[in-house]
């Protein structure tokens, strides 16, 4: 028998899927579930990106150029100047989801035992990605009590070691919601060039920042040219996760080489995704506010509602769509298992992603899980309510 | 100024891209260019896949499931089972492109140093695949003297180490159009037994056989069953490379579970692609008769042509549709790129992809070009004559 090789033995499981098959067989023996455990809104993707496919007059499906096609490429430069980052089509090459544009960032700038510092709770597939590229994670611990702020500056100096490469950042944070500050932004600027490393920022979520706050990415910040890796994406922005299609931005000329060769080995971004995506760009705002607005009311919801239960602790997000809620349970993983397995209001259950997931360091955040607010307010007054009943069940 | 990685440093830029400046400038020349440089074929992907997405019917474009979706991979399944591929959907994880499910296979089986054999010359992107995985491409050399049959066995035994993992073979093979016979892949199969190794086919030209042969697959050997990775694609199958749906086959669980994993953790394969390829397959076998009688014809032509010219050496492909053909010149890519810059007949050139990049041998393969028959009979017959013209000018 061949043999599986380490890091394939290392690869983590996705903490998100793998309470699937108990869902499954939930639904099977007839309980309805509320899915609070994965970042799929149920917002509609823009009518005018489906029709584009629709539209398109195509007799060979075609591969496009490696990077990109030029013009969509030229058309999301033309959207990052509305949003004040300054990049020309150069500075971009499209990708297969963020997923892929993290891959390239990783593979471009780093090789096997390198490390790279992420602020935890953190998107759990940075694990993936980081043992996929046979890289070391460095997590620097931020706490629900500070709300997920930002580490102090000294705590990730400690950290840095000649084989530190980069510090990564999801901003604003799955799965915590955070939004970083322009301060903190700064912070770690003056840190990658102290240090001379990467600054990857996962901005996938830009658009989806409230209660009047600004987002500023690694992008504006001048001076940091050679060191800002932006990773971006169709998916959360028009609720078109199914395109695969994102994007990995930097000024960097021979990082951007470095890159382009690696999106050469894969041949191309898909065709028709990135026909999607171009007509995408011409979402009206009126979209984004309908958006912003209905998400704004779902946490505003959400977080009272959890507020509510004795022993759950909650921090508010600035951005994104999710929140991290921390229980009074022992084993979050377990827990969420037996909300599946064993327990219901009326038929009735939630599905929850256990948050040790999120954590790179071993026992931390195991009282802890993140929940998406991707449902609608009315579902999400029900599913807390479900937690609460079930909370009062499990601890006894 | 953060530094690249040494992969991303040694990442080989795509022998077939490299020439791209110097195409785009002789069109802006006004040149007209003969295109037998990329797998791009000019034949018509199938209406009934094109139109399955103009009737798609979605509100929200959202993630598949990481595997692919059940009812493609049953469907795919069945069409295995018409080419006496008897494998379940469980057997297959649904890729984004061949690509992704060699770098899945690579990234299961192998750890950074070890090593994969693979005859030479081979499908430029291993090398590309390899050194994103830090994995060592060990050559086994087949001429063109033999048409690139298999080197013979003890060729490969003399080769394999403890940190040999596997054994990658294009089948039918791009760039030799080299169809391996049952003898040769149970020759394969003995090798992998004895030694523990993978056997990795990459057999997105399975449809593309000629003169009466037979394909068989690796899936086909009893007693394979744990060593056998089939890597597909719809890309040259419906000409529909632009979809990027490929998909890894084994019936290896312990490898399926592993390739899963890093299916996971970039979440899924593109949704409207698989909306398309799912519906390929529906195609009758009368588009792949047509295309197969087009591909022979032109074949025949350019290999007819070809030795029509004085001191060009050329193997007969028995699948696929690519050529290898020695010329009398040195350096095929200088002489590539003085095809482009300096050279047409009647303002008409060629692009052709040097050889030299589909070898990992250094030095090797240098008086060798690759000619991928993807367009008419017509143009190829011109093209021909413009590499017998350019051919007199260059060597004067």
């Amino acid at each position: 028998m061949p043999t599986i090789s380490k890091k394939g033995q290392q690869m983590p499981a996705s903490p998100i899927r793998k309470l699937v098959p108990y869902a499954e067989e939930a639904v099977k023996n007839g309980k309805n579930i509320y899915y609070l455990n994965i970042g799929q809104p149920d917002i509609k993707t823009p009518k005018i990106a489906l029709q584009a496919v629709k539209d398109s007059d195509i007799d060979v499906l075609a591969y496009s150029r490696s990077e990109g096609s030029e013009i969509y490429r030229q058309k999301i430069s033309t959207y990052y100047s509305k949003h004040n980052i300054n990049v020309t089509h150069d500075d971009i090459v499209v990708t297969t989801g963020g997923s892929e544009a993290l891959l390239f960032a990783f593979g471009s700038i780093m090789d096997v035992d390198d490390e790279i510092i992420i602020p935890e709770p953190f998107y759990a597939n940075y694990n993936g990605f980081s043992t996929a590229s046979g890289v070391k994670v460095v997590p620097v611990i931020s706490k629900i009590e500070d709300n997920f702020a930002l580490p102090p500056i000294e705590a990730f100096e400690e950290l840095i070691t000649p084989k530190t490469k980069a510090i990564l950042i999801c901003n604003p944070g799955n799965p915590t919601g955070y939004l970083y500050s322009k301060e903190e932004i700064k912070k770690l600027a003056a840190i990658v060039k102290k240090h001379d490393l990467f600054l990857i920022a996962d901005e996938v979520y830009r658009e989806f920042v409230y209660d009047g706050n600004t987002h500023y990415s690694v992008m504006q910040e001048t001076g940091l040219e050679d060191h800002a890796i932006m990773i971006d994406s169709v998916s959360k922005r028009y609720s078109m996760c199914g395109a695969r299609i994102g994007c990995l931005v930097s000024k960097n000329k021979t990082l951007m080489q470095t890159v382009l060769k690696f999106a050469q080995a894969r041949l191309s971004p898909p065709t028709l995704a990135q026909i999607a995506s171009e007509a995408a760009l011409d979402t009206p705002q009126s979209y984004f506010d309908a958006v912003s607005e209905e998400y704004v009311e779902r946490r505003n919801t959400l977080i009272s509602e959890l507020q509510k239960i004795d022993g759950v602790k909650v921090a508010k997000p600035k951005g994104a769509f999710y929140c991290i809620a921390e229980l009074p349970v022992k084993n979050s993983d377990d827990f969420a298992q037996w909300l599946l397995e064993n327990f219901d209001v009326n038929g009735e259950t939630i599905m929850v992603a256990p948050a040790g997931g999120f954590y790179s360091t071993p026992g931390v955040g195991l009282n802890q899980i993140r929940i998406a607010y991707v449902l609608k307010k009315e579902s999400l007054i029900k599913a807390v309510n479900i937690l609460k009943e079930a909370l009062k069940v499990y601890n006894n």
